[in-house]
């Protein structure tokens, strides 16, 4: 018997979905003994051509004919946005359907109460596309490492700064030309704010932390910084002291504690992190038992988006037709996470100063480090001008967040220190 | 109620399945609703002390007692070897038993009854720990990228040879004592022969193949070459040309035909598989909707291994609970791969050849390529000397194995090659 599907959307990613079910029809069929029939898409102009050959009375303008229709039973929710999409999917899952999605927007604002009705209507909520598109990892972090206690993730989450960071650092430029760059080569959106200052990585990182952790956190409580302030010199002073700069989402189970934070951070070149270049993504997993493991792909696009959709269906309606209940465990209710308050997060870090090249300035800077406990592990200073200042980079040990902003705020006010001081921080795996 | 399971086998890698069952069994019980009880555990010397507190009585020197016990549901096989721990799992999936085994020996050499006994007695044979340990490998092919053809896969499947390989490059050293340090150290076995030879990688590929492909590939039927020919000259003269020798095992789909081969490869300085360091394992697949996507870990050791053990028998037990059959589509029966014939692969060569430095030596080398119709991409000759011969270095466009083969038998011949010539085949990915 064909399981009904309904689309809510049919952009890009909807169309790739059509497009795989059409197209993996015969493999579905007779392997796994699955037929999917589209019963419904819900669109919003129903004067744009699609390029699917779906017969035109199945679409609507309507999306509740979809959440409301019994024969559906598997809703695909890819309409995007948070207010609208929350409701259709909770109307969904209230009407016994199973909903697969790609929207982490939604499932890092508003996911408790989706989570907590899939739980209770004992269906299941598929969002393996809504964290690192094709790759795997929400089925690797909910059943293949069911052994491990996860002890810490580090990802590079969004594929977008990721390009913009690799373009900049093999072209020698500076952000802005390469974020130009990616929008023209359709890496970029024309409105990249999103990505660019961390928060697509930090709704990422809190669906994540959910897995890993079985706990909940809120993206917006998650330590965020983006990359716009990087440049082509701290890339290259980076790269002397053997480090790539990348933007990571990293989170850490300390005690019975969540550490979670994006920002760029300078990688050491050994690490396979480092290696990660252009659009694609990469987690790095520490489990108790397996230690240290990566799972790297295309973080977006079309198909590989598509492609988790599709594994998500196809997992969900192989449970479907026995009546089985939704994989894995349940992702709610689940404790708000104790995280780590950002002040006391411990890093190192590489600090850029441009100051004026005259005896005694580094003996002012060494002593406001060390009047907030921080030790210097490495300093590098070039060359010599009497102009504009040089350029001193200062790399610290580990120190907690609040004392480096408190030496930094002083060593910024330093009548011999001539700009605002860069500090990225530094990955330790 | 409690799942009974028993172990046919109590080394290494079954205690770490106890130790993990009984470290997580709070979380299994509370958060997956999964008890399990470890009812019998054959083994052969019932004298040996045991690290686990598992009572006495539940211990038998008899293995068929395990797979009879009407109160046992999943067995799991610890034992090793081929032909006995064969009948063993043949007589649990015709008892109605689900099996978990991380024998890739035995699955590679004589699986096709075992996965035709799970498919007719509708019960699960897990074999996740079989390739690369804790990797959720097996996971991924099977269900994570089900909306894919895959198209080629390449791994490092090995970690003895990963780790000699390694040591190599990094100390500049030859095989034999970078053998002996891997022993030192526990990873590589006190008779490794199945390591370096390259066998264990093809009966790892051999696996993947019959995931991927959906066709029964036999691990003797691929092209096999080891690594102890390999010269620390080789990875010397590899790293200028931009490449990083490593045991490839690669399959790849070619019309209708699979090409499968396991040996040494240049492997490109920025693919990601050239930074794959010491134990660890990957595997890059490139499936039709999500590309390229790389799986990175380690490939063995006790908990690696028995993470991909609980991580089956937590997927059975789900599964068991509600009577639903095995997970994902069924691998038997299948058809025999139409292999390419090895004589046909085309790849890519580095050629190192030792001759005497006199003129026209290079023209009669060049002439007996030419005349298999293998073009030169790149050729490198330093210094210059009048005694043994000189390191002659050539790179080769694609080619077939056989042309090459009699290129190479004709200039190993001739009067100014002094030495063997050796041969390493190209990754190009």
């Amino acid at each position: 018997m064909a399981i009904g599907i309904g689309l809510i959307g049919m952009g890009v990613v909807g169309g790739g979905v059509a497009r795989i079910l059409c197209d993996r029809e015969r493999e579905l069929k007779i392997v796994r003994g699955l037929d999917f029939d589209i019963r419904k898409i819900a669109i919003r102009d129903p004067s744009k051509p699609r390029a699917i050959d779906i017969s035109s009375d199945r679409f609507t303008t309507d999306p509740m004919e979809v959440v409301t229709d019994p024969t559906i039973q598997i809703a695909i929710e890819v309409m995007g946005g948070v207010d609208a999409a929350h409701d259709l999917i909770l109307a969904a899952l209230q009407n016994g359907k199973d909903v697969v999605t790609a929207n982490k927007a939604l499932l890092a604002e508003r996911g408790d109460s989706l989570f907590e009705a899939a739980v209770q209507n004992e269906v299941g909520l598929g969002f393996e596309a809504s964290v690192c598109g094709g790759i795997p990892i929400i089925q690797a972090l909910s059943q293949g490492l069911v052994a491990n206690d996860i002890q810490s993730l580090y990802g590079i989450l969004n594929g977008t700064t990721n390009y913009i960071l690799t373009r900049m650092t093999e072209a020698g430029a500076n952000f802005d030309p390469m974020l130009k760059e990616a929008q023209d080569k359709g890496f970029a959106e024309a409105d990249p704010i999103m990505d660019i200052d961390g928060t697509d990585a930090a709704q990422k990182l809190a669906l994540l932390c959910r897995l890993a952790f079985r706990q909940r956190v809120s993206s917006s409580d998650i330590l965020k910084e983006g990359i716009s302030h990087i440049t082509a010199l701290d890339i290259d002073f980076a790269r002397e002291l053997g480090y790539t700069i990348k933007l990571l989402g990293i989170a850490r189970a300390i005690d019975n504690r969540i550490e979670a934070r994006v920002h760029p951070a300078l990688v050491p070149h050994d690490a396979l992190l480092a290696d990660i270049r252009n659009e694609f993504n990469a987690v790095e997993i520490v489990g108790s038992a397996v230690g240290a493991q990566v799972f790297y792909g295309k973080g977006a696009g079309e198909l590989p988006t598509a492609s988790a959709i599709v594994a998500d269906l196809v997992a969900i309606a192989e449970r479907r037709k026995v009546n089985l209940g939704p994989a894995g465990a349940p992702l709610a209710p689940l404790p708000k996470a104790d995280l780590v308050p950002a002040d006391d997060i411990q890093t190192g870090s590489y600090c850029r100063l441009t100051v004026h090249d005259k005896p005694g300035v580094l003996a002012q800077i060494a002593a406001l480090f060390a009047g907030e406990n921080i030790s210097i592990e490495t300093v590098i200073q070039h060359g010599r001008s009497e102009t504009d200042g040089v350029p001193l980079i200062m790399i610290t040990h580990d120190a907690p967040e609040a004392a480096m902003r408190r030496a930094i705020t002083r060593i910024g006010a330093l009548q011999a220190v001539t700009e605002k001081p860069q500090i990225i921080r530094i990955l330790h795996p």
